[in-house]
């Protein structure tokens, strides 16, 4: 069977999450359906990152086994009308077929990820949804310094959910920058792989250090206790996108 | 009574428009209920520019009369709180007394818009909402090119809403601009004051001429005919916002 890697975009804020949910709209469900009412077959997808609630991609990737070979563009539009007509806020931007060991989860060799802070007093209309809306002025410069401390490979314990299934918390983080423009603070953070909630966690506690609640070495010190108990308040799900993922 | 003038953000998806409208939820009447709710006046607004159902705004100004000289900052405050609470998609971005003389529609001496295209095969995922699809692939360089013909004082009867209730279809054009980052094209246009449905009367008019529909000869004919039927398709209202208005 023909596997197709398909470029995904979507907006968090209607679904439970990519992953099915019993009982609840999930990413993975409606682009399944919309694919079933195509090509008539019951499918399932593998994505490189599973997201959470409320979190939005912009480059989302899956794959998915088909039956024929189907031209890839017309996979990507049959998919996106059925999508459109189910109302879902999901948009497939590239269908392309691919070897047949390409495998979106374990093939990826890096994850990047963008966590966009709305930091002004007044709160989120345009951006509702897709912003944190944080009134209290952040140092983004005073930020992105202490990000340095968490660059690297670390045991990320105090930055990983309890309920996150790693074999292992150690991750190397390759990149955490934090800028500001405007009222807008980005936080890019790359790696090859991330913790359950590693990057909420990471901005939460960089937020910390921002508002002047915390020292580099507050933050340092939440690091090495490897305590989930150490980490500081885990940033909503709205701010979060998943915007690349590299493959060899 | 001391006045305020209110610097206004909202996402128009969820309103009839900034006017008030019978039965209908609008901008306006959002912002009017939430200001009863701080001060206990029944007040009403008045705006730099009366935006349609749909239509976004990142910089409205709207002023209205307080009975008491409240500081900005707390009129900011506590109006958004109620937006806030009332789930309203709108922001007072800042509040401050002026002259009395100040009318956020009359004094205003510019008027800026932008109008988004996401142009593009698959549809709007992130952006829904805010953005117009077109699919087929538009040239913006020559969208660029004949909008300049509109630039400048003309009769713009074409491009204007039958239902416009200004007493002259004259006005003067400033600015025109189309240009593309990527899959959006971005179309910019400034004016002391424009007509109702101007901006995407003539947006709907350059995608003709992006698509290969029409020639810069055939939108030059649309603009002298002064006739609402030779319009092109009226952009829908998704893309468009109001990002500025000037004052003396």
């Amino acid at each position: 069977m023909p596997r197709f890697r398909l470029d995904i975009e979507y907006d968090g804020s209607l679904f439970a999450g990519w992953q099915h949910q019993a009982d609840q709209p999930s990413v993975q469900q409606a682009i399944e359906q919309a694919i079933e009412k195509f090509s008539g077959e019951a499918v399932r997808l593998r994505a490189a990152g599973r997201t959470d609630a409320g979190v939005h991609a912009s480059a989302q990737v899956a794959h998915v086994d088909l039956a024929k070979p189907w031209p890839g563009d017309k996979v990507r539009d049959a998919v996106n009308a059925h999508l459109q007509a189910a109302g879902a806020h999901v948009a497939i931007l590239k269908a392309a077929t691919v070897r047949d060991d390409f495998d979106a989860r374990f093939s990826a060799t890096g994850r990047h990820y963008l966590y966009r802070i709305l930091n002004r007093r007044a709160p989120a209309a345009l951006e509702k949804g897709k912003v944190w809306w944080v009134p209290k002025r952040l140092d983004a410069g005073a930020m992105h310094e202490a990000a340095k401390l968490l660059l690297g490979r670390h045991d990320f314990t105090t930055f990983r959910s309890t309920q996150c299934q790693a074999n292992s918390p150690v991750r190397t983080l390759e990149r955490l920058d934090v800028s500001r423009a405007g009222d807008m603070i980005e936080v890019r953070a790359s790696a090859r792989s991330f913790l359950h909630n590693q990057v909420r966690s990471m901005v939460g506690s960089l937020k910390r250090v921002g508002d002047g609640g915390w020292t580099e070495a507050d933050l340092k010190a939440a690091l090495e206790a490897r305590d989930r108990a150490a980490c500081g308040q885990v940033a909503p799900p709205d701010g979060l996108f998943l915007i690349g993922v590299d493959y060899p």
